[in-house]
């Protein structure tokens, strides 16, 4: 979901901290002498205090360095944007604020949902979910949002304070049957998504095994989401592929065709390799030997497993592939296309 | 504010089909084989109804072609993505939805205003102010939104109804002194912002002449915009400037002072025209002689006006710009660069 601003100063700067939420943000093509700086932010998982981040960001500014402030979403929704701009004001540090698509709109739109639809939701409210559960500060009127029957309301992390949401909307008077959605990794090749009511969704949810992170959103446009359920019923959803660079139209095609395609640099650097071992790889497709050499030393990551299949395009790449040990290889026809290959890696793919 | 992915599939587009409000995504190097299709939304004028919008959509896929609906923000935030979703699942065309930056956080963010913050603001709510006044249909609950301090309220056309939105919301209780703002085109180079308070905003939007396209801000985090005042500070915000493709360093430089960079690829084809004239053009930075030609049939467009200046890199140019009769020509030292072309700008530009 980066935006073209977004990657063009990413491409030009001399600093990039990011949270590790955001590292599906982070372009595999980054320069090498981009410093990488990842700060945290995972559930329950705080490295790196706000302060100390605010204090990472006015030094590196100091040190004359072009800093990237890269959050999994948008700064100001939920991302604390706007105490990290008030130190770099107090710290005299100037800045620019690049909106960005945040998770509330992006994540109900790839399970189907529009959040909102004429004379269906006339509006769109966002909150944290665990505003719910929290003993300080001031909260989320549940009791309000839960009187207005034309409206979406979305949740971010959603799943651990849901029978405490649920409890307080039905409570203050949102009726059982009201429609709602429980998605886990939404916009990933491993999203998975649950379409119930208010009263059943958590139920629904345990059943089966959503897991944080996740988004619920509760409205009447969720009966929309089977008719509109346009991402997961593409033909290579869930693949998650990598090409080398450029993937030209072949990676053009697979991504067209729902999957998603990292195209990595070769040799891989830092942030290609930040990026590739983040989630699960289902693939590669390798054009030569010297491409399977080259991500030969990247199997032992995080993002590899005995499931990686080797897609060669090439007999000798497969061969290469075979003999340093990688289990999945299948090769493709020499005369592979843009046009034939979503059918041929289709056909060859295990039955799920 | 158009993603990757989306410019991505605009350049590999067969037609697009464009809401007027979203030229300013349109790429200026859009192919120029790529058909173009305005279908209109400009306030109060609807050249084309949704149905003929969703027929046209269908037409063209069933000619083969890809296309891509280009939209003023994401296309399920009020941009009635899910009725021509429904539309595309009816005709059996299949299609993907690509999340954008919705108004309701980008005009907030370009005015300093962070639309949540922790301890401050912990909801988002995002309406169309319009539904205060329509006659039919669901209405947005202003009473139930009236009620929450610890939230934020964005109205997207919110200049028309505001009188009608902050009465109801005044009469169900919300404190006359919360602060709120209105923000006329929001992130463009002609951004006017006025801040007040939920009492005083209509009187003082009418007394600063804000017209429409705006979009109001109510809550506790509009006391913040003072301080986050990040874009009107800007060397040269306010500036629109054309640079003929590739704009290199140059183009960079501007961009990051604040200018709105309009990459311009010579010969001007259809869609770079389109993009070019949606809206004033303060400069034009001319390398040579050959550029100042190949826009000299651009000046009578509506971009162009007697204020436009021809920043000319090189004396020949600014001859030949002068023998054209362009009124406003500058010449910038023949070793201008990235570093200092900004404040060689600056210097030169007329006090406002």
């Amino acid at each position: 979901m980066l935006t073209v601003k977004g990657r063009k100063r990413l491409m030009a700067a001399d600093a990039v901290v990011y949270d590790r939420l955001a590292v599906t943000a982070l372009p595999a093509d980054l320069p090498s002498a981009v410093e990488l700086h990842p700060v945290g932010k995972r559930a329950k998982h705080h490295p790196l205090a706000q302060e100390e981040i605010n204090a990472l960001l006015v030094r590196l500014a100091r040190e004359c360095k072009r800093v990237v402030r890269l959050k999994g979403g948008d700064p100001f929704v939920f991302g604390r944007g706007g105490e990290e701009g008030l130190a770099l004001v107090e710290a005299g540090v100037p800045f620019e604020v690049i909106p960005a698509v945040t998770a509330g709109v992006a994540v109900p739109a790839y399970a189907g949902i529009p959040v909102t639809h004429r004379n269906v939701s006339v509006r769109l409210t966002l909150v944290t979910a665990h505003e719910s559960i929290k003993s300080d500060g001031p909260q989320v009127r549940w009791d309000l949002l839960a009187q207005d029957p034309h409206a979406t309301l979305v949740g971010y992390m959603g799943v651990t304070s849901l029978p405490e949401v649920t409890r307080k909307l039905l409570a203050a008077g949102m009726p059982d049957d009201t429609p709602a959605a429980l998605i886990q990794r939404g916009t990933s090749p491993v999203q998975r998504r649950v379409v119930s009511t208010i009263a059943k969704l958590h139920a629904d949810g345990q059943a089966a095994g959503i897991k944080p992170p996740a988004v619920f959103v509760i409205g009447p446009t969720v009966a929309f989401a089977e008719r509109l359920d346009w991402f997961v019923s593409r033909p290579l959803f869930g693949q998650r592929l990598v090409l080398p660079a450029p993937a030209g139209r072949l990676g053009e095609a697979l991504d067209l065709a729902g999957a998603e395609v990292v195209e990595l640099p070769l040799p891989v650097g830092e942030a290609g390799r930040t990026v590739l071992h983040s989630q699960p790889v289902t693939g590669c497709l390798l054009r030569d030997a010297e491409e399977v050499e080259a991500l030969e030393e990247e199997r032992d990551g995080a993002g590899f497993s005995a499931e990686t299949i080797a897609w060669c395009l090439d007999e000798q790449a497969a061969a290469r592939a075979r003999d340093l040990g990688w289990l999945g290889v299948q090769v493709l026809p020499r005369e592979v296309t843009a046009a034939n290959l979503v059918e041929e890696l289709q056909r060859r793919l295990p039955a799920s």
